[in-house]
């Protein structure tokens, strides 16, 4: 007898578990039904269609040889049948039945399974204030809202828009609106940074700036109180505590519900966020019902704690395993270390792990370094400064998160992915100084900036160098706390000396041993130079001679020209 | 009482040594010697200031801030001692005595050390033939014939080149030759293929074809006999047993030889080739005497046995860990994984493992995948293919190597840095499958092309995918052993059948399962599609039909034009 599957949700995880389904099982019957027309599209591409990188929908769509990934497709090229707007309603885990709903027609129906797989992914949330449910606030949820917004742009109906949330769809929506389309755009978030779910505080600010460079204006600790605007005529401007911001147009990027409602009413087993709780061989708490994609809970493998992690990425990933489990076979999911990619404009971001707060919440003990580097040999004509902070747990040296910011999107996410893989193994600081990764100018340091922000925390660790962060840096000096002691020549120095007089004093590292009678040995002194390497030389040299009250900038001046201009040019 | 200590070699592993060893132990007595004039520049970055990315030789001797890093550099803001055009004699390890001699005046001198350390690097290996050591016959070996290599062309005094060796260093001079200069330029190999020691025949004939498409001439298979010219009017021709190739310059790139007669002489252990044997505290076979850099044996993590591997980025993480052992400290170097990276014109090269015939050599029985998918998402507008060879070995799974070309360097890099750290601790195929690297459409595709690597790898394993290399495919379709069955659009088709009349069959995807009885049954065929997966999917639908004598052509069409285009287009 052929084995009858069910798989509910036709995005990313349901065409991937039927046609490996199919491939590994020739006689099964395999059924994919979905609530939605559209089907088996790139949500993670909605961006870059209303951008304009990828001009129609269909691209979002198609396979890399063009073809077009409809029902038709499915049919014949992979023998697989698709039942579009197709609703499932409930389940009948006794008899082993789906109940679902045909849209179109209001006709009920119940599909027998002998194996059931979930893959309904998630809903935007739409906050509870007033007009979160105006015209013109959408989400980004599905192809639909995805030509809508584009349609009104291009025909000209979209002078403002306000973005409301700063992850990476917010950040990658209000790229797409002000860049290709010049919309005057405002994101605004909750949290006092943007990425706040993946970036400390500093390396937010990197990305912040980006966002401004680039005609974004954004705006943190704001709490939305509501949206104005009428049915008819749409939306009119969003308010929060510090007034209201005119708008024609708003996104709502406020993180997402995983769509398990049918399943927890048929009692299988909901973790902490509402998502469907699975084991490593991706089954619930029903063993002839799997589940995957953005409404289920993974393992955090650094933290041990679950969480939902909505990427297209582990989705299919999951959906092969899903399809070979379902054919007898014993394939494992073993969690996720959050590895993260973004493209902000010019930049690319990318961070695996967890951010120090997020590890301070787990009960560890996180120090980090943060280096500033060029993403290839120094010498090379295209080489551009990138920025990774590290992170690991006092006691154990553990390594617990990577973020990585630079011009070069290919070359941080090649940092990045060299550490993910390790992370889940707790892999410790003395393997990444000495990460072997591929070594040549063009796209490399021959100490690389990976191994570079593994020694730099080795040295914090062994309390040879006592950093401070350049947020914290600023901080204190608006305080009147510290000095810097600046070792750039003068003439790179000299603006800020202008700015700052005798709180800025400026000895070149060259002449600092002779020099060394000049240094205030009472005052607190916080350390600069380029980009942080010569300043811990420095601080060394400082120590041989009893000045101990230092702390050396991390990221130099390298890192406060990008997150504070403000600081260093009168605006 | 300080320590002093002695560095012998003051290009890339002994400065690292001197400045972290200072660092840390600010009483030390620290003096680096070096045969040469000129220090501390970074070797492998001479093609680049030959091929004009670099304009002058200082940018290869300076900081990252600008500072030229001469003896007075390293005086004044290192505090370190560096004695040049000084050579390393002989060791009295009794009385722990180096004996060098001052090149200037010839002057001979004993320095006592309590721990010394050999970077002596390698020298460029000269092969025997007659006219090796004529003029204008280079070796890429310091700054000296760097800037005699450049002065020559910059002079137009080069028409024609000759680079023997087609390894990393003779395909970047070639293409620094060839490139800005538009020298005439050909690459001479005595094996069958450019890169044999890190790619596999079929991605080796992907660089080649970049190669040939920039200009290069490339002879494979060719032995030198000796190169024709005089001591006065410099180079002729080099003469192999094809011919004579004229030419004005030569570069020779046939290997290198570590420089260790005076430690052999001392009596410290050496290996098979040539270079010092050391312990994973970087010791030599006298605790108080440590090597690291070109003149080391490493072990290959993956194979077990000894290799030199002449890196910069090695010798640079070498030096930190000599640095902390010569302190007290306990610091290891487990060897490497052989991670290696090249550009070539327009594309980029990165590898790590053993290729399939190191495998065989070591006793393994290498099963290999190659896939051929876009960098990024494939509807993201900069997207590019790769090619990714992935190698596991038949009884374990365990992943012995991957090589990886294609179009931006730096998405190379990432693939092949995300799975070396790995290598060492016996990654298996499930492992690649499941990957997690960062994903967002402007980098990866939601199933990347690295987890379709393992992917691939894991169904040939299952015996679902039977492959073909494009190589090995042509070979049996010219002895008329196999015929071709094409599954894409007619349109994409017709070039081939009208050039290979019946014996290349078309029948597109979606009418395969319909026109089943059209296709041979009694004979080999191979199966072709764009990239891959859709002549897997073709093979699996065959094999339902009792049709099993087909195999699946690697990389498919995309493999066969960038490794075989004249197998597809007239010449």
């Amino acid at each position: 007898m052929p084995k009858k599957v069910i798989i509910i949700g036709a995005v990313a995880l349901g065409p991937k578990v039927a046609c490996r389904l199919r491939r590994i099982d020739p006689d099964a019957e395999i059924t994919v039904i979905d609530r939605d027309s559209l089907i088996s599209y790139g949500g993670c591409g909605i961006p870059y269609y209303v951008g304009g990188d990828v001009s129609d929908l269909e691209g979002l769509c198609s396979t890399s040889s063009h073809a077009v990934r409809d029902i038709e497709f499915f049919r014949t090229c992979k023998d697989i049948s698709i039942l579009s707007s197709v609703e499932a309603t409930g389940i009948n885990r006794r008899d082993k039945k789906l109940e679902v709903r045909h849209l179109e027609d209001d006709r009920k129906e119940e599909l027998e399974y002998d194996k059931l797989v979930i893959a309904t992914g998630s809903t935007p949330f739409r906050p509870p204030f007033p007009g979160s449910d105006l015209p013109d606030v959408f989400t980004i949820s599905n192809l639909h809202s995805a030509r809508t917004i584009k349609d009104k742009i291009s025909k000209g109906l979209v002078e403002k828009a306000v973005v409301i949330g700063a992850g990476a769809i917010g950040i990658e929506m209000a790229e797409a609106l002000a860049d290709l389309w010049g919309v005057e755009t405002t994101i605004i978030e909750m949290a006092d940074q943007v990425l706040p779910a993946a970036l400390g505080k500093n390396m937010a600010r990197v990305v912040e700036n980006q966002l401004i460079t680039n005609g974004v204006k954004v705006m943190l600790s704001q709490k939305v109180e509501q949206i104005n605007g009428d049915k008819e005529s749409g939306v009119e401007s969003v308010v929060t505590s510090e007034g209201a911001i005119p708008c024609d147009l708003v996104v709502l990027s406020a993180g997402i519900r995983p769509n398990t409602k049918f399943a927890s009413d048929a009692g299988l087993a909901i973790g902490n966020s509402g998502a469907l709780l699975v084991d490593r061989r991706m089954r619930t708490t029903d063993p002839d019902i799997y589940a995957g994609g953005d409404c289920i809970e993974l393992r955090n493998l650094v933290s041990g704690e679950n969480m939902t992690m909505p990427l297209g990425s582990l989705a299919n990933r999951q959906g092969r395993i899903i399809a070979t489990n379902i054919n007898g076979g014993n394939s494992h999911f073993k969690g996720t270390v959050g590895t993260f990619c973004v493209k902000v404009f010019e930049i690319g971001v990318a961070t695996a792990g967890l951010t120090s707060i997020q590890a301070k919440a787990t009960g560890f003990d996180p120090v980090h370094s943060i280096v500033v580097q060029h993403d290839r040999a120094h010498f090379y004509p295209t080489a551009q400064l990138m920025y990774i902070k590290l992170i690991a747990d006092k006691k154990s040296r553990q390594i617990l998160g990577i973020e990585a910011v630079g011009a070069q999107g290919d070359a941080v996410k090649a940092r990045v992915d060299a550490v993910a893989p390790l992370l889940a193994g707790g892999v410790e600081i003395d393997d990444i100084c000495n990460l072997e990764t591929g070594y040549a100018p063009p796209v490399a340091s021959a100490m690389d900036i990976i191994n570079n922000a593994g020694n730099t925390l080795d040295n914090i660790f062994e309390g040879m160098n006592k950093p401070i962060d350049v947020l914290d840096f600023i901080k204190e000096f608006k305080q009147g706390k510290t000095k810097v002691l600046d070792i750039r020549d003068y003439k790179e120095v000299k603006p800020l000396i202008d700015r700052y007089g005798d709180r800025w004093i400026n000895i070149p590292q060259a002449e600092l041993r002779e020099r060394i009678d000049e240094i205030p040995t009472d005052e607190s002194l916080c350390l600069l130079c380029n980009t942080g390497p010569r300043s811990y030389e420095a601080q060394i040299v400082l120590k041989n001679n009893g000045i101990t009250n230092t702390k050396n900038i991390q990221g130099g001046y390298g890192m406060l020209i990008v997150i504070a201009p403000e600081f260093i040019y009168n605006s």
